[in-house]
């Protein structure tokens, strides 16, 4: 199951991206598991990681790597995760690496390192990375970089995502120049630590510093990937990375006004976000939670993520259930310090759910499930005592998300 | 679907405690919806209450009751939450105490107020308590106290409960002194805000000064109660009370050890809070989260609630799944500082999963799978780092859990 894709068009090339996406039988038989992205000379990369402690072998690579130098590919596996590996999965990683990079100095003519490669996987954990299968895979997706057909190597880096996720924008800087993102993103269930990870790879033709980039990226990712929710669960191989390969020749930078960039840049990363949402496990409904008139952004949240990852709402919403007590319930206990109930109201779309601590006077229950039966949803809660608003995104808790979660291994 | 109880015998007789259930045609016929408990004179009581912020009128009233006067009556209701009902709701709970303290007043030949009655009510939230049916139906209530038929009360406050919940123990004080304390509860989803609230109610005949017996209730339910959690949600009627009557006439006091008392106090708390994970809704398994040799109580807990209530990890016990990945990425995700994966240990049962970061070396799929398919699973968490431990009971999460949560309105 999922909700129904919104994106529409062709993601457009990226001057300076090239990319492959190949079959390596990495797990399964006839599945392209493997993807190769090729960086121009002088791109800036910024990334951030999973914060889970317990964070898989190419995350740490990649972590390491990036300090080292700047990256001229990224080497992604689907398949495995290379987490909970120990010293071997780490070995293993930096392995593949430098066969890309052994394979990669013969085609540039020019000496690159393992540190120059980035690597990311995702799939199954606990199992060594078949290491053989992805460095004789390699020349081939050498072989075949292409700058255009982005969703193959969107299908590349999927889990149990039933789709594809690539979504490209044009940026006018000046009124003669222009720049290009285009991103690709895979993630179902977000996150699970067993098989779907969310990875997401951003890239722009711009040219932009590298802390600069690192600072956007920062921002981008709050206001997108860092909104989303199904099950609360965060992977050990989450990453996202933004890439500025500076073949555009348009220089953006902070004394320029980046927002122009920024902005685009949060289209993109705001869409690829609410994709994953759509194509949730098990998910039949897309739901915005707003959180509107709060004191500060984390009290907002607070509420938000309270109702995004209550199973009791989730459950409901899966039901097209207009049950405005499970929702108060859980404005109630997000720990609000000197919350006046009487003061909230929610509402369900345009609908008027609550206010005054209880049913709203104007509502019905046909208003209320002509809402709930739609496949888009926002419930709006007032907290009435600031001027701040967040927005979190989730889907609803459905029998089929239970059934592929335990089902997963078998 | 619920797993097997592990209450033995038959509830004892506490001296000072007369109760009664009756039907009163709250939400549907046929239904035993009203209890009621009648104190001796002189009896103590102590009690927490929900923390949700969204609180409901019976709570609200009981909470100012306590403090206005000794209880000498509890009225419960099932069927009606009289929660979301605004100023409504709180004047049908008071219209409810006075119609009972009206007729308590005859029957005892003595003046009682509506203050002396404490209100509880569970069941659908936002619609108007049946007044007239429950002032009605108490005179009935009144005729029939009796001291012995427990479990006819333990069914009378049971909503979305498969089974009725009641346990008993005798404590020795002295070598010739004896109390008794027997206690019931109701709640299968922990804690439903629509149709299942956590209610407790324990009685003792020991004579304990109040303040002493408020104190002694904090502890043991931080010990039981605070410990047990199906899905992260709690209600808005949550109540748990603790009557001393002092009818045996053997006084405890802080002075003569109380601490004899409160360990009898403290196996009916636990077996009553486990008896409810036992009945949650849809669970097929009773897990116990132990986390040992944390730095303190507190990251204890944090990594024993992150399990506890990982989506991924509890549909990976729904399907006897020894997926440690899941187990050590919701650790990882715990927020922990410095937590050093590499020296935490995972034991299914006497069954070692994890070290080192990874799969254990002694571990195979058939050991874990022995363990994975008992009814009765144990989650042993070595942080390796400190020399607490706290342990948390669950449940695992059924597509049962979200069929019944989905289809409760219906």
């Amino acid at each position: 199951m999922a909700v129904a894709s919104r994106i529409q068009g062709t993601p457009s090339p990226v001057k300076g991206v090239r990319f492959a996406a190949v079959q390596a039988g990495i797990r399964y038989p006839n599945r392209t598991d493997l993807v190769l992205f090729q960086l121009a000379p002088g791109s800036q990369v910024a990334a951030v990681f999973t914060r889970n402690a317990f964070c898989a072998a190419p995350v740490q690579v990649a972590r390491l790597h990036l300090q080292e130098a700047v990256p001229r590919y990224l080497l992604i596996n689907t398949g495995n995760a290379n987490a909970g590996t120990g010293a071997r999965g780490l070995g293993d990683a930096r392995a593949c690496c430098d066969a890309l990079a052994a394979a990669a100095s013969k085609l540039e003519e020019t000496v690159l390192n393992g540190s120059d490669i980035l690597p990311f996987s995702t799939g199954v954990i606990g199992e060594p990375l078949p290491v053989a299968r992805i460095t004789s895979a390699i020349p081939r997706a050498l072989a075949s970089l292409q700058d255009n057909d982005w969703m193959a190597v969107a299908r590349g880096i999927m889990t149990t995502d039933t789709r594809p996720k690539a979504v490209s924008c044009e940026v006018s800087i000046t009124a003669d120049s222009k720049v290009t993102v285009t991103g690709i993103a895979k993630g179902a269930g977000m996150i699970k630590p067993n098989m779907a990870t969310m990875l997401a790879f951003v890239f722009t033709d711009a040219q932009v510093e590298r802390t600069l980039l690192q600072e956007i990226l920062g921002r981008v990712v709050n206001k997108s990937f860092n909104r989303i929710t199904v099950d609360g669960d965060t992977s050990t191989n989450d990453s996202c990375l933004l890439v500025a390969t500076g073949a555009s020749g348009v220089v953006v930078s902070q004394e320029q006004d980046c927002s122009l960039l920024e902005q685009g840049l949060e289209r993109v990363f705001l869409q690829l976000a609410t994709e994953l949402i759509r194509d949730a496990e098990g998910a039949t409904k897309f739901v915005s939670i707003r959180v509107v008139n709060g004191v500060d952004s984390s009290e907002c949240l607070a509420v938000a993520y309270a109702i995004a990852e209550s199973p009791l709402v989730k459950t409901a919403l899966f039901a097209s259930d207009p049950n405005w007590g499970r929702i108060l319930a859980a404005v109630g206990r997000a720990g609000l310090k000197d919350l006046d109930i009487e003061r909230i109201t929610i509402d369900l779309g345009q609908t008027r759910l609550v206010e005054a601590g209880g049913l709203a006077h104007t509502y019905t229950e046909e208003l209320g499930q002509v809402e709930m039966d739609k496949e888009d949803i926002t419930v709006t809660i007032d907290l009435g005592r600031g001027d701040r608003e967040e927005t979190v995104w989730t889907s609803d808790l459905s029998e089929d998300y239970v059934r592929i979660n335990a089902d997963y291994r078998s």
